[in-house]
């Protein structure tokens, strides 16, 4: 096999053989075939596409690659969510629970942050004494006793994955979307779980910024779920405005833990209990409701053992940042504009989020709301708070927020917070 | 300036501005961009092109990477000739001493050949005594005194362009014509000649195997000749068929000196007269007759006097191979087909040819034609024969052929030598 062939095949339209795709994928990992040239294979394939046979055999390569999650029978139906990423989507935290307390088991192996979205372990990190790497023996036993894990993805995992996302973050190539169902998918597989419910975030704080391009990116993740034999439901959800009232590591964990009290802000409690239904589904649970067992404070309990499990303390009070301040309404009005990815760049650069993958994100930084789209408001009262320990930094959060929040004369948009089901 | 958003741009179809195009060359060459950025963004480039403007600024680009020959006056108009390569393409050699003959002088920068095309030093290294590498210095000197310089590119010329060059090489990025004509014309630029004629060549043996492409090149790089200040003209000439009726390295040095003693094949005559009236228009030269010098012998005294300047001996006999074979025909009739691209292959295999350039070459390996096409010919009669120091690589020069030489009932196809010209 000749990687030229290879890169000009697609170059010039064509479609990969599937000897082709094992090979070029199992050559990269190896180091045979040289990241300019996977850059120019991945430039190819963001123009030319792939179609979902190939992006299916693509996964598998990369699953390939590496090892698979050997969980053996932990006594429930494994299932798991994924999440492309928003602002204040801390979703995974109620939700592992909340679908352990259903019943199912929750492998959810996860990623840090990067850019203006959050991370689920940065999150999980404020908590005191909690680690986030575990053996897979640890999470076998775990996902047995307490039916819920949340933990970083080991490194033996489709290694040709995290070698070729290092390569596409730098050359341009991220936005494509057969690469970044395949990436996504082939973790997704390797780690083993029965059923999976993708949410894939839609507008500005989203990574897809319209209907069109999430739809495809649902679509071409259920089919390449499909191909493999692994139940699949993604839902297109709402990620014009941040998810809940806040935004960062510690404020998000102090949300969840609202949440799992049976308190927390109308969109968190929707979202969670919607996508723990689809997981329910496919787990074939369909005699408890997740709205009651989280109101039921069932859910909290798993809560508490799983970050015990992993060397958490539970009851600590999490970080505060040392300086806060507020930003005010200009003005009389409604507010009718709290655009995600204005939220989202401002907690970033109070310190919540990170540049590169080896900066460290600030536990306590990041922004609370303290009202919704659509409230009346007046003229100097308080719309946020901005959080950090790093005071010189709040000078460009309120930049980063300039256009994104508006006071006016109404009415606020109208928010639907799950747009669309695509199913096998 | 950002790697990315230069990429990015190329991507989604987007026009690179002047200083994105500066930025990116000058920051590849020194490093601070890397290989598989830089592949990326020629894969792109491939892609979705660059208009004339961003094409004509690339060349700039490449030419600020590195010096600009400093020739001074050396008391005649210069003017050069390029060919982008063929099978038996050796009419630089009789053609630079006939156009110094004419008046002009002919700073030729060459390089080596690689696959089924040769190069034109490779073609004069076997020559006893034959050095290819000149001082700027040397070169301005043979050419104030004989005329006509054909020698290595100096390594100070448009570095950014060896090394992209290369990339491309391994990046299935070989084949965009803003690449491919930028790559030909800063050298050419930064050769500092006042005129130049490109020899586009069109067919089998080409790199452009469709006179839509080889136009689409021509054209574009006699507009980026236009925006340089750089009088340019291009002929688009036939390579379905080998130039002339050898091929190999001592074996088209002989055929040039034939030619140049007034005697050789007929098409290499043509071409080489044809190519020396538009050099010597473009020199402003109309009062002489090339094909009259030609003829008279002054040209071959040029070569000489070319020849013995880098050290050569040009009375000296010239390597002859150790193993000869003939290839007879298998029928009666007419010789119908004398494909470029087999000949080429076979003269490649029998040693002419290198497939990476740090590879050596054979002087006397070659292919030697004994008819032309169209030639009426007996059953058994010898159509070519096989030079190589190596006799196990016959085998694979036959294989070659297969196909691409035909005896058949006739008649034989059309050849027309200068099938356009492109001007300004």
């Amino acid at each position: 096999m000749n990687t030229i062939d290879v890169i000009t095949a697609k170059r010039d339209g064509g479609r990969l053989s599937d000897e082709q795709v094992d090979w070029v994928v199992a050559a990269y990992t190896r180091g045979d075939v040289a990241d300019e040239q996977m850059a120019a294979l991945a430039m190819a394939i963001l123009l030319n596409g792939m179609d979902d046979g190939e992006t299916a055999r693509w996964t598998q390569a990369m699953i390939d690659s590496g090892e698979v999650l050997a969980l053996g029978d932990v006594g429930r139906p494994l299932v798991d969510k994924h999440s492309t990423g928003g602002v204040g989507d801390k979703i995974t935290l109620p939700l592992a629970p909340l679908v352990a307390a259903c019943g199912a088991a929750v492998p959810q192996l996860s990623g840090r942050g990067l850019g203006h979205t959050g991370g689920t372990l940065d999150k999980l990190e404020s908590i005191p004494g909690w680690r986030a790497a575990l053996s897979e023996a640890e999470i076998a036993a775990q996902l047995a006793d307490v039916g819920a894990v949340i933990c970083a993805t080991t490194p033996s995992l489709a290694p040709a994955d995290r070698k070729l996302y290092a390569l596409r973050d730098v050359t341009g190539t991220v936005e494509s979307i057969p690469l970044i169902a395949s990436s996504i998918m082939s973790k997704k597989i390797a780690e083993g779980t029965d059923g999976l419910v993708l949410d894939v975030k839609v507008g500005s704080g989203a990574f897809m910024k319209t209907p069109e391009r999430a739809r495809a990116l649902a679509e071409t993740m259920v089919a390449i779920g499909g191909a493999h034999g692994l139940a699949t439901t993604a839902l297109l959800t709402d990620m014009s405005v941040p998810l809940g009232r806040a935004v960062g590591n510690a404020l998000e964990v102090a949300e969840s833990v609202d949440v799992l009290r049976g308190g927390g802000p109308t969109d968190v409690v929707e979202l969670t209990v919607a996508l723990a239904r689809e997981m329910l589904a496919l787990a074939a649970i369909t005699d408890v409701d997740p709205a009651q067992v989280l109101a039921s404070g069932a859910a909290y309990r798993v809560w508490e053992r799983m970050i015990a499990a992993q060397g958490g303390d539970p009851s600590a009070s999490l970080p505060v940042a040392a300086h806060v301040e507020e930003v005010a309404a200009d003005r009389s009005g409604v507010l009718t504009r709290l655009d995600a990815l204005a939220v989202g760049v401002a907690a970033w650069r109070l310190g919540a989020g990170r540049a590169r993958k080896e900066d460290a994100v600030q536990a306590a930084a990041g922004v609370r709301l303290l009202v919704d789209v659509g409230d009346e408001v007046a003229a100097g009262q308080p719309l946020l708070e901005l959080h950090t320990d790093t005071p010189d930094a709040v000078a460009g959060a309120r930049a980063a927020l300039d256009g994104g929040v508006r006071v006016a004369d109404g009415p606020g948009p109208e928010r639907t917070l799950v747009n669309e089901i695509v199913r096998p």
